[in-house]
């Protein structure tokens, strides 16, 4: 890990926020692109829909100069060009990605960061192939235990300079799953996610799958890189070393019905048969076996797909006699092991993985 | 003009901010996609990087069973199809789009509206046919005055239900660089740019190019829809009627240099020979002749390439001697008529048209 600390940058972005937002994350919401919910109507989210979260510039990486380094403990160390990687045996994965982060801004008090509401989350179709071929080939050495990867996009977060980087144990690593992506939903990576390469871990929310990926290194110890020792974990209190972020927990969204206000968002329903719909995921892997719809506190079950791709959200719907007058819709899912979302976000200091129900206010008239 | 005042939603949205930013402000910030300023390397921005501001929910629309009409003042009303626009005669220009609001969450107090800071730009490669073949095809009555253009989408704003939608003067929508659009960048548009068919009207702030574009009518009178008549105007103070809102300003934005810190975005540039790039353009198709690099409040003029495409941004560079410390670094484009940019922005009530010089705090090391 190459970290310089730096006199020029706090150690703390500053002090946990309430109420309105700073300008700082109204910046960050800028440079993030995030879901309009009405684009869940999308089996697979359409490029520029999709969310993006890069914690620094985005990188310009020239797909014909481009090599990957493959080295640390492995037999040979590689430098791949991209011809090279495509030509591996390929998949093609359907995978919903969520941000850690997603929900922060519903949080309070609210860690300064990217304050997301509900939109950090996509499903795109990604080809790549299966990491394991890369890492076979340099030959991973008896006493390596994890897989690092580092990008190409460089910044500094409290204060510490890094590479974003991220590791995987190497059991996770090898899955079939774990793809070297070039590509999303049958064209070349954009920019904001990660041109011309990018790790893909499925169910893993979206810190694990490194973008601009230049760099892989075999390790005998655990990866000491910021985003995996600070960046990304659950902590009930500063200073709690806390516990490592991994798999995506079960959510669901609701695309809101009807029209809505310019700027309030606030929405306005015709009344009569009205089809609430959207999607649900555990991003885990592990299938949602129900969803309900919440009417003004009242929960009934909505129709929901089977699972079809292990690692993309399903679809759902439900159909509401919406009556004149205010009313809250809110939905919820619960995954094959019961797990299911809570009615009120779960505090952590840093704001992660908040799956928490959606609610949404409506005026039928 | 279908305008239904609805009781659930207020006529203002709320009285102007300061300081911190709404959750209102932060979810159009989510919702509407912003240009990252590193992306101004590129001539032509890539999907999912150019800028987004849609009123409402983004409509999906059939393409192949898409009709565009176009009625009111004409000899023959028409209903076309996908297929017949693109038989008429084809141009592809480049176009640099700003939205009219951007800088609006830079002036103070600031009006409740989208925020931008400085990113609601982009440039794109914009296929279509010229709007007139359309209008040369219905056969415009010796009475009309005005072209109506009328999106799918469909919401409030101040209290008024409409479509979105915005007018020419029967002159401007007669030139041939007024297109109506379905290709960018050589793709059919996004659902986000106007699926399947959009209004390009090159010179002008993003408003008047209408997506998702269904209905042309031709006017004996001035339009009178909501987006025309009360949205986009000029206003020095409540109930100004204001002046509307037309071409874009000049205007200039640098790529920061260095690399960021995470939350505050601010700059870390190693001393020595930094090459500051970025664009300027005055949007309005008249050409850029200076750009002026500001440090520390001292101008000197930067290199500029010419004007290629009329209606795109032009290329500046300056090479900048950094010196350890923090220094304010600003860029400033004066176009052919001698019109330039202000120092501070100009504040008007609803925050439109802010080309205020762009300012960025470094830190040199």
């Amino acid at each position: 890990m190459t970290a310089r600390a730096n006199p020029f940058f706090g150690r703390e972005p500053r002090p946990h926020l309430e109420g309105d937002f700073a300008r700082e994350e109204l910046a960050l919401a800028h440079r993030n692109s995030a879901l309009p919910l009405e684009a869940l109507a999308y089996d697979v989210t359409p490029l520029g829909l999709h969310y993006t979260l890069s914690h620094f510039d985005l990188p310009r990486l020239d797909a014909a100069g481009f090599r990957l380094a493959v080295g640390g403990r492995v037999a040979r160390t590689l430098s791949l060009t991209l011809d090279e990687i495509r030509r591996l045996p390929a998949r093609t994965l359907r995978v919903t990605l969520e941000c850690a982060g997603n929900g922060r801004g519903l949080m309070s008090p609210r860690y300064p960061s990217m304050p997301w509401l509900h939109e950090g989350v996509g499903t795109a179709e990604w080809t790549g192939t299966p990491l394991r071929h890369a890492l076979e080939q340099a030959g991973v050495a008896a006493d390596a235990s994890e897989i690092a990867f580092l990008g190409a996009d460089r910044g500094f977060d409290r204060g510490v300079e890094h590479d974003y980087g991220r590791s995987l144990k190497l059991a996770d690593a090898s899955s079939d799953d774990v793809l070297l992506a070039y590509a999303m939903n049958g064209a070349p990576l954009a920019p904001q996610h990660g041109s011309p390469l990018r790790l893909l871990v499925p169910g893993w929310y979206g810190m694990a799958s490194v973008k601009w990926l230049t760099r892989i290194e075999a390790l005998d110890r655990p990866f000491d890189g910021f985003q995996q020792v600070v960046g990304y974990r659950y902590r009930k209190f500063a200073g709690d070393p806390g516990v490592p972020i991994t798999f995506a927990k079960p959510k669901s969204l609701m695309a809101p019905p009807g029209i809505p206000d310019w700027f309030t968002r606030r929405r306005l329903v015709e009344q009569g048969e009205v089809t609430l719909a959207g999607r649900a995921w555990s991003g885990a892997g592990i299938a949602i076996v129900r969803v309900d719809v919440g009417v003004d506190g009242a929960w009934r079950e909505a129709a929901l797909e089977p699972q079809r791709d292990r690692f993309a959200w399903q679809g759902w719907r439900f159909e509401w006699r919406a009556i004149p007058g205010e009313h809250e819709l809110a939905v919820r899912a619960t995954d094959a092991t019961g797990a299911t979302q809570p009615l009120e976000p779960e505090w952590n200091t840093n704001g992660m993985g908040n799956n928490a129900v959606q609610r949404v206010q409506v005026t039928v008239r």
